[in-house]
C-alpha cells in the first residue's frame, strides 16, 4: 500500500528530458549518474532523489591545492589529503561540492530539517496548491513510548492494545482533518475557503516536498546531527539514505567523514587529562575528574565503547 | 477570551529580574526601553515582545563613517546620511543594529517566517515539552475565500452559513486533535507515546513560540516582504506590530525604509523607458512597451497609484 | 607581454583529465561546455575561467514549479515565468543554479570581492606558498585622477608627465617590494624569513587566485553591484566578463536580470508620488517634491535618462 | 613610540556621548561595561575595543529553556546547563549573544579574519579616504624563520644580522611605499591619482580598521581557530585579547568553551578504538592502529599531552 511514486506531469517531463545522456566536460561520477532521478523510498510515502550534483573527490583536492600550493602534491595521495583536511577542520575545500535533492517528507520532519540554514530550498506551497491526502503513519516497530530517563528520547516500543489505539487515532484523525480540509476548500455550492487558510487544519504528519541544495561541508554537518543515534528516527531515516548516496558520490570524503565525525568523539580538557592519567596506570574516579555526574557517565560510556 | 499571557515561571523570573533598571554606557533608546518585555498581542493568542536590542540610529551612522571617513561628517546630517545609505543599497551599516524578540505564533506562520535564514532562532521544542491547548481560529473578518484571479490570494470574506461552518470545523478539529494528543501521551494505565511522535497529530494552527534575533538589514528585508499587502494576513499582523516597534527604536532608519522600500517601487529597463517617453508627452501602449500583458497591468497600476 | 597563462602542473593535469567528454544525465548547457576551463583574460595578468556549473534556465523553472504547483505550467512559458520571478523578487528558484570559477585577480580587487559573503572560496595561501612576481599595472586609459566632485570616484584620465610618473612609481615599487620579498625569503646563507611574514611587504596590486563558487541569486547580486557604472573599474572588468558567461549559461534568467536589475531603477515613495503628479501634467519642483537637493538631482537624472 | 590612540573627531564624539551612563532594563554585565570603549592595544599600532554587546550567560540559558521547556530548570544550574549545551554542540542558544568590536589591524591580518563569513563588517574605505602612515613592524622576538618541517609554520627566531636586515627592509619599504602613495595622490602641481588606484601601492602590513559584529557561537568558532597555537601569531594576538574580554562578558560560557574547545580534542573512530584497546592494557602500534604515520604522530602527541 506504500506509494512513493511521482506521478505529476512536471516530474515526468523532467525525467523524460533527462533520460537522454549528454556529453559534458565537467567532473562526473558514474555511481551518482546511476542514482540520478531514481526514487529512494523513505518512511511510508516519502522519498529522496538526487536531481543534480557538482564536483567529486578530486574537486575537493583541487580546491585544497589551490590554497596550499602545488607542493602538497607529492606529499600525499588524494585520500590522505582529504583525511588531513577533515582532521584539521578545513571546511572550504568540501564546500566546492554541491548536491541537489528532491525530497518528500512529513511536515514535522521538514520543520527539523529547515533549521539547517546554509542550504537552498524551494518547498511545495500550500498557499498556491492543494496538498495530497498522504500522511505518515509509523510502522509498528517505530511506535515508541516516551523515554522515562530522557526528556527528548524514545523508550520501548508500544505493545498490543496501546499500539493499536495510537495507530487508530493517527489514521482516523489524519483522514478526518483531510476531509475537513476538502470540505472547507470545496467550491461546490459555496465560495470555498482560501487555500492559505484551509491548510492550517492539516496535522504535522502530512507530506510536503521540496528541492534542497547544499554544499558538502554543510551536508556533512547535517548528516552528523541527523544520522546520529540521538536524532529522531524519522529524520534519521532520510539521513541514512543520503549517507548511502554520498558514499557513492565522494567515497574518499565520505570515508574520512565516517571515521572522524560519525565514529569519532570529542573530549573535553578534563576528559583528556583523565585519559592521560589512566593511560599511565592511575585509577581515576568521578571525584578526581572534575566532571559532573552526567559528564562522567558520558565519558565512561565513550572510553569503554 | 483571548489569552496572550505569559505565565510560565521562567518568563516571570526574567521579567522580575529585569524590572530593575541598571546603568549602562551602551547606546540606549528610551522608547525601546518602554517596550522591553511588554507583550504586544497579535492574532487571538499570539504576541511579540522585545527582549533585547543593540544599537540605535547613531550606530548606523557611526559604522558608515568608519567606512566613508570623517569627511562625510560635514556633508550631511545623520538622517540625510541614513537616507543616502538606504537609497544606494548600502546594507552593512544597518547590520550593526540587532533586535531580539520573543514571539508566540501559529505553526503555519512559523513555517513562513523561518524561511528568512539570516537570523538566530530558538524554538520551543515539542520533542522535549508538551504543547499547550492553544489554536489560532481566525476572526470572522479574516475568514477569506480563495481568490478567483490569483492562485495564492484571498478573495472576499466568507459569509453566513459557510463562515459558521468553517469556524465550527476549525474549532472542533483543533480540540479533537488535542484530545487525541493528550490521549496518546497519557501514562495513565499505559506507557504513553513519545512526545516527538504524538506531536505529529497536531494541526498547523497550534501555537508555538521562539526567540528570534536578527540584524536591522535583514529585519527590513523581512518586513518589506511580510508587511506587504501581498503577504498572508496572519504573518502581516506580526510584521505590522514589529514595524511600530522599529519606528520607535531607529526612527530615522525606519523613515528611510518606509519611503524607499515600503512606499517605493522598482521599474524594469522597459518600464523606465516607457516612463521617459510618457513624460515627453508620447502615448505609449502595451504593444509599444515591450512588456507582456501582466507586466503592463502592473506597470499601469504603479504609475497611476 | 601580457601573461594570463596557467602553467602549473596541477592545472594542466586537470585540464587534461577533463578534456575527454563524459556522459551525464544532468542538465547540460552546450554554450557553457564551450567555455569550461577556457581562460578569459582580464586586466594585464588576470583571468576568469569556469570550472563547473550546476543547472540551467529549466532548473529555475523546475524549482519554481515545485513551489507554485503544476498549475502554473499552462499559464506562462518558461521565460515569462522567469521574468515574473525576477520582477517579484523570488530569490529561491535562482539559488538552484550554481557556478564555480577559477579567478586570478589583484589583491585589492580580491578585498572588495570577498565582501560578498554568501559564496565559497579557496584562495591561494601565501602562508604555504610563494607568490609569483606578477603585479597589476593599469593601462594608460585607466589611470584616472581623483574625482573633484565625488569622494570615491575617478575623474579624468591622467596625462603626459603625471601619467608616466605614476606608472614608473607603480612598476618600480612593485619590483622593489618583490626583490625584498625574495631577499627575506632566501635561505642562501641565512635562515630565511617565514613566508607568512615576508608576504606583508607585498603591495595590493600583486595577483592572487582563488576558486569561487556561488549560486545564481547571489551571483546576480554581485553583478548588479560590481558590473555597475559606480563600481571601481578593476572589479567591473571581472564582472563584465562574468556577465558574458552567465548570458550563455542561463540566457532567459540573464535577460530578466538585465531588464529588471541592470537597466531597472528604484523609486522612493516620494519619487513615485512626484512621477504620478508629473504624468498628470503637474510641474513639480524640488521644493514640492519633499526630496533633498541630492535626491532631486538623482531623480532628475533617472527620469530624463 | 607605539601609538594605539584614536584621535579622530568621530571617535572622540562617540566616546564623550557615551561617557554618561544611562538606565536600561536590558541584560547588563558590569565587567563588560568597564571594558566598553577602552582601547586594548595589540601589536605595535593595533587595538581592539568593545563598542556594544547584547546578552549575558543568562540569555544563553533563557534561550535554551525556551527550547527545552521549564522542566530543565530544576535539573541543572545555569553553568551546568551551559556546559551541557557546549558538550552536545547546541549552537543556537549561544547565537543569542552578540558582540560589536572596533578593531585596528594590519591588512594581512584583516585578510585572514574576513574569511569568517558569519559576521557583520564595516571597514575603513581607502576608496573614500586616505590611509594613515602606520605599518606593522614585528617585534624582534616575533621575527621567525620559515619552518623547515611545516610548510605553513614558523621556525626559530631570526638572529643577529639577518633580523636587523629584515627589519630594515620592512621599515624602509613601508616608508617608501607610503611616500609614493602620497606623491601619487598629491594635487600640488598635478591632478592627483584617484585614491582607489593609489592604494594599490601600499603593502599588506599597513593598518586598516573596522567595526566587526558577531554572535557568540560564531565568535567561539573564530577564537577556536585563531587563538590556537597553529594560528599565525599576529591574528592570535587579537584573538587572545578578545578571549580575555569574552571571559569577563560571559564567564560560564567561556569556561565551557575553554574546557571543551580550547583544551579539548577530537578523536577519530580509529583513534577511539586504539584508546579503548590501550585502556584494556593492549600494546598498540601504528601498524595495528590503521592510521597513517602522520595521524599516528598526532595521536601519540594527543594522548601523552
Amino acid at each position: 500500500m506504500k506509494d512513493h511514486a511521482v506521478t505529476d506531469p512536471i516530474s515526468e517531463a523532467i525525467a523524460q528530458s533527462r533520460a537522454t545522456p549528454r556529453q559534458t566536460l565537467r567532473a562526473t561520477v558514474p555511481a551518482m549518474e546511476d542514482r540520478l532521478y531514481t526514487i529512494h523510498p523513505v518512511l511510508d510515502h516519502g522519498f529522496v532523489r538526487a536531481v543534480d550534483y557538482m564536483g567529486d573527490d578530486s574537486a575537493i583536492v583541487q580546491a585544497a591545492r589551490v590554497s596550499y600550493g602545488a607542493g602538497t602534491k607529492k606529499a600525499r595521495d588524494d585520500a590522505g589529503l582529504i583525511r588531513y583536511l577533515m582532521r584539521h577542520w578545513h571546511s572550504t575545500p568540501f564546500e566546492m561540492c554541491e548536491l541537489k535533492l528532491h525530497v518528500k517528507l512529513p511536515v514535522f520532519v521538514a520543520r527539523q530539517w529547515i533549521r539547517h540554514r546554509t542550504a537552498n530550498v524551494n518547498e511545495y506551497s500550500a498557499r498556491y496548491s492543494i496538498l495530497d491526502r498522504e500522511f505518515y503513519i509509523p510502522a509498528e516497530d517505530h511506535l515508541a513510548a516516551q523515554s522515562t530517563t530522557n526528556n527528548q528520547g524514545r523508550g520501548q516500543v508500544l505493545e498490543g492494545e496501546e499500539a493499536a489505539r495510537v495507530l487508530e487515532i493517527l489514521r482516523h484523525d489524519s483522514m478526518r482533518a483531510y476531509d475537513s480540509y476538502e470540505a472547507m476548500l470545496s467550491q461546490d455550492g459555496q465560495q470555498g475557503l482560501a487555500r492559505e487558510l484551509a491548510r492550517m487544519n492539516l496535522p504535522a504528519n502530512i507530506y510536503t516536498q521540496w528541492y534542497w541544495k547544499v554544499d558538502l561541508h554543510n551536508l556533512f554537518h547535517f548528516l552528523r546531527l541527523r544520522a546520529d543515534a540521538h536524532a529522531q528516527y524519522e529524520i534519521r531515516a532520510y539521513a541514512d539514505v543520503i549517507c548511502e548516496m554520498v558514499k557513492d558520490w565522494v567515497p574518499a570524503a565520505y570515508a574520512a567523514f565516517e571515521d572522524y565525525r560519525m565514529n569519532g568523539a570529542h573530549l573535553s580538557g578534563k576528559g583528556l587529562d583523565c585519559l592521560r592519567r589512566m593511560l599511565k596506570g592511575e585509577q581515576v574516579s568521578q571525584e578526581g575528574s572534575g566532571m559532573s555526574a552526567g559528564e562522567w557517565r558520558e565519558f565512561q560510556a565513550l572510553i569503554s565503547g
